[in-house]
């Protein structure tokens, strides 16, 4: 019998979301296959899952060690905890007044006139002190982990100045440092054209290619490069640039990508192998079948269309159907998406994507993970992966879209220790 | 100085929702009056509000008894606790299975021949024992007050049947008893025909005027009357004798009217005085013009609507233009709107109905309270007004909306106690 230290037995439904046979993210019909086991049970030992099975099964061969801890799950789903592939997490100030005005009417370019869009949150990261930036991210993540994250991708891009975006950089690192979630940071010095360089876009490209980017990965803490690919930010050709300046430096890509009209971002994300390729919301077929030949993982944004108030989201069952590995993310932004619930944009992809509760959650799960490179560590329930996982009060995985703008999180265990336990409402009694 | 038991000061915003000045909700321009007070006070004495200003004004006239609360609302916008006027909280289980079943394309008679529907809610209420049946509740009214609800209206509606719609009732009533939230019952015997009534809806009319009304009203718990007027429910006839005999038992008539189709729900509505005519859907230009006349609170539910993938909501601009009450509610319930958080409905009213924030605060708040008759008593921060109160982190009463699928409640009130306080998820260091 092996000695573990975390013993979880009894589960209604263990949602163990196998990986794929081949590599990269899940495709196609397995997608839905999460790989369910009733009265399930899972055995991890320090930050790594040891075993998984019935809850006889595990309970036969592994023994809780004198200090270990158990969970009972009778009435609970298990399943892994979310992975948030794309965030911008590290803001100072939200932007409520703008979103009021919108709803108003008033457009983007008429908001940005008058002091707001991406440009008013560079002025609010620049003013921001460290502390602020900190407390106030901290506070984003412990709302993320409340409705069951447990990685979370962080992007700079509020800086877009060279000094600033390496503080921007090492501000995420602390947040890796300082809070229990996993961080997974990201170089976004391409996320728009500061003020001072919009008619001579090519400058600032060459100042990311030539000296922001080679400083950034100089640093040692982001994974990958990012830009916005789009009409009136990064074009194609400059997007290759800074994309590669981040491969020579040794960041992998992704792109913001197709999010407004089809401007050839899918297809760029598959000519350099990129990670994954996001937002996509009109993406074309040609590059819908460039991702799905090059296995670029699609990262598909719901909550930003639906609070944009858009019409049309992502074409999710188009790209399953074509063999894309699609992934589910907040786009957590104080601008298009100030959405911290992975459950909400579940909802959101079931409800106007028109994927199955199942394959939201691999989408979530395991595929999000695939989205940043760490296929084999998080995402699934299965021996050798971390412990990152989630316990909901409820008789099966669906709840999560139907028990839609709620949560039902009773426990989070993150690396094999137990974060949140019993976290329902306070009961209000008499 | 007057000394009080409550006295909360410093609020960034303390939004008041002042009443109109004629009687009912609020109408047209009315809606979108919020009465902000900037660095706002307010004190409580007992269960009822005494004064209200800003801070400076507040401090001049009122102190604090020695044994009384006080609240810091620096960094906070204080508003009055949501009215949720349309719900059917009391249920047993959940229905995950058949939101599945619907995502995947299976018709709503499909899912009812197999055994799904409404009726599979009957027969579990029927199943179920008191203490399951309270205990599930009360978990919901947990989570609404967790998302700043302190008044939930409560239907009957899944017994159909003479003494287990009472049973209801006084389960109802129970949790009134039971728990800190504020509930109006309501007697909804005629929410769907019963199985062994199908082919003879006529004497289970007869039945329910003649007998199911008159003992509900007997009980003393139930404020008003609902019927679920809808084609292949009961239709227009039908519903007004179950409205007349609920009238005539001393209980105010309320409709589930025009969800579906436009079939003179809101006409009948206007036609009986009805406090409110709900979902509307499909409400035509002269159920519209009918509600306005008669002045009947329109509870709008675009939660349902969301869940069941509609793609068109309720006509709420025209409804307020036509000066029409528009409250908002979230219905929930296990078969078609699994919700308990008014934020959310709140985002989906100005998302997807094209309402303004402070049009859904309103709705959610004072004209909520007029759909179950209780204005002068809750829905608005009003000296002689009950002590029911959230405290948001927020700066603006906008982040209800923009802040889509979550939840900013700091601190609630209810008749004037202080039921949570930092509410906020835990932080999760190191």
């Amino acid at each position: 019998m092996r000695d573990v230290s975390l013993l979880i037995t009894g589960a209604d439904q263990l949602v163990t979301v196998p990986p794929p046979t081949g590599g990269g993210g899940k495709r196609g019909a397995d997608l839905a296959e999460l790989g369910i086991i009733e009265n399930g049970a899972l055995a991890a030992d320090g930050e790594r899952i040891v075993a998984v099975g019935t809850t006889g099964e595990i309970e036969a061969t592994c023994g809780l060690r004198p200090r270990g801890e158990r969970i009972d799950a009778r009435g609970c789903v298990v399943l892994p905890g979310f992975v948030d592939p794309h965030t911008h997490v590290l803001f100072a100030g939200t932007r409520e007044w703008e979103f009021e005005e919108r709803l108003r009417g008033r457009s983007y370019m008429e908001i940005a006139a008058a002091g707001g869009g991406i440009r008013s949150s560079v002025r609010m990261f620049r003013k921001a002190d460290d502390a602020t930036l900190l407390s106030e991210s901290l506070q984003r993540l412990d709302r993320m982990a409340a409705y069951g994250t447990t990685t979370v991708e962080i992007k700079t891009g509020y800086a877009l100045d060279p000094e600033q975006e390496l503080r921007a950089l090492r501000l995420i690192g602390a947040l890796g440092q300082q809070h229990a979630l996993s961080i997974v940071p990201t170089y976004l010095g391409a996320h728009e054209v500061p003020d001072d360089y919009r008619d001579r876009v090519d400058d600032y490209v060459e100042l990311l290619t030539e000296r922001m980017i080679p400083e950034a990965a100089e640093l040692g803490i982001a994974r990958f490069c990012d830009v916005f690919c789009e009409k009136g930010v990064f074009d194609v050709p400059q997007s290759r640039r800074i994309l590669q300046a981040g491969l020579g430096a040794g960041l992998r890509p992704k792109l913001h990508a197709d999010e407004i009209e089809p401007f050839g971002g899918a297809e760029l994300a598959a000519e350099l192998g990129a990670v994954s390729a996001d937002h996509l919301g009109r993406v074309s077929p040609a590059g819908i079948a460039a991702l799905a030949e090059a296995g670029v993982v699609a990262v598909l944004l719901p909550g930003t269309l639906f609070s944009l108030a858009a019409k049309q989201y992502a074409p999710a069952r188009a790209m399953i159907d074509a063999g894309v590995s699609v992934a589910l993310a907040t786009d957590c932004n104080p601008g298009s998406s100030m959405t911290d619930a992975m459950p909400w944009v579940i909802a959101l992809a079931c409800l106007q994507m028109q994927m199955t509760p199942a394959e939201a959650i691999s989408a979530a799960t395991y595929n999000a993970a695939a989205a940043l490179g760490l296929e084999g560590e998080v995402g699934s329930l299965t021996p050798g992966y971390r412990a990152d996982l989630q316990l909901l009060a409820a008789p099966s995985y669906a709840r999560l879209p139907y028990h839609v703008g709620s949560s039902d999180l009773r426990d989070l265990v993150v690396g094999g220790r137990i974060r949140l336990r019993n976290a329902a409402p306070p009961a209000l009694r008499g």
